[in-house]
């Protein structure tokens, strides 16, 4: 199957503007999974909770429309961020999008700096998705730090990852060779790039989206400074072999008795 | 406090030869804290379980005694590698000794490769010690691949991994870094070098033992092919600051109840 992702530089606030720059990007572009950046359409620095919710959506907002497009333009699954409206709750989520319909969503359950002020903590279950015949799943950017998240969803049969991030710390994309050694699974980190300056804040996105092979190798890595697009051919039932030599599985070898 | 590796180069079965290097590389030395590889006193490649149970002994045995000759010369805890037997078990294990005293052992839970066919998988908890004021934690080279262990360490106040490897595959000193940054905890890797060429094994130990602190900064890297001793010092203390900014603490910001 073809995995990938594709970078851009969101600008805040500019919805149909982030929605075009990917629609460029993905021009005559076909796949089976596209992973795009978290919040790829709003931007991330917010300033207060009502900034947030003004351009907040439900499942059936102008993101998710834009994404069920783009997933019969591409034939892709289309795994991208939003902010998703519920009640009087937001998140900061993920759409999850294939032939033209939403299959679900993702809240991120492990909220980052300020995150904590503007969003409601993720309160969905990690799961699986067979979409096509692959187990897909999906986190968002800093669950990466902790590694029960690729293992809670390896351990349901996953084998693709989709991550979209606003990285601006430098630890993850070396990070996620482990996660996927450890798992022996495919991850998609999908980065933005760009700076935003907004109130007391100035961060600084790392770009360096990576695709990265269940024995840890870097299949693809971007730049850290320009947008860009990247299409890699895997064959994804690699991940449903856990054995890394005749007597070692990743998975079987666990000694969950001795674990806390 | 004052942390280190010993790299050493181990002889087949040469036991006093194997102490004779680890005796050369510490003259002189004081530390608080000293990691020798995984059977440092014995080689690793074991052709059969007979070899491995003439190789093994107790508490009371040589190996025992020259670590707690060691942890007296440097005044250093010692945490290095041994065959320990018990009844008619044998496993791969490693002593921890301060003072001259044995205070406990850990056998390896998670066995590497044919070590399944020599060594009973360990049956003791993963547990950190009090020494002299340091919480000091354990495992043994493989056990590396398996989050859990650093993890479960970790929630018990673990401030400093004592790590004796063997390492033969190219992965575990960049996964370190993420072991200590998911964690926020000290590593010593202590890894061997040397080649064994036994039976129809043929084994590169790869070297390069490391120090990583709390936010994945290498403090010491071994060269792959050298004996090496490196002592560093570190302020134990920044493992107890879980915090990695003003809103994230990568312990309490865990969501064990979405969690397998």
């Amino acid at each position: 199957m073809k995995i990938g992702y594709i970078q851009s530089a969101p600008v805040f606030g500019e919805k149909q503007q982030n929605f075009g720059q990917i629609r460029s990007l993905t021009e005559g572009v076909k796949a089976d999974l596209l992973v795009l950046p978290e919040l790829f359409a709003t931007g991330y620095s917010f300033t207060s909770k009502e900034e947030a919710e003004a351009l907040s959506e439900t499942t059936e907002g102008e993101t998710a429309r834009f994404l069920k497009e783009l997933s019969v333009k591409t034939s892709a699954t289309i795994v991208g961020g939003f902010i998703e409206r519920e009640n009087d709750r937001i998140y900061n989520a993920l759409l999850i999008v294939s032939e033209g319909k939403v299959i679900d969503t993702y809240r991120k359950i492990h909220l980052f700096n300020k995150e904590k002020l503007w969003f409601s903590p993720g309160d969905k279950q990690l799961k699986v998705y067979d979409i096509n015949g692959v187990k897909v799943g999906a986190m968002i950017c800093f669950d990466w730090i902790f590694p029960e998240v690729c293992r809670t969803l390896a351990l349901q049969g996953m084998q693709v990852l989709a991550h979209p991030s606003n990285l601006v710390m430098p630890y993850c994309q070396k990070a996620m060779v482990t996660r996927c050694l450890e798992n022996r699974i495919f991850a998609v980190t999908a980065n933005r790039i760009g700076t935003e300056h907004r109130g007391e804040d100035h961060f600084t996105f790392t770009g360096a989206s990576q695709i990265t092979a269940t024995d840890g190798t870097i299949l693809s890595s971007a730049p850290t400074d320009q947008p860009a697009i990247a299409i890699i051919e895997i064959d994804e039932k690699q991940a449903d072999n856990k054995w890394i030599n005749y007597y070692n599985n990743v998975i079987e070898d666990r000694r969950t008795e001795f674990y806390f």
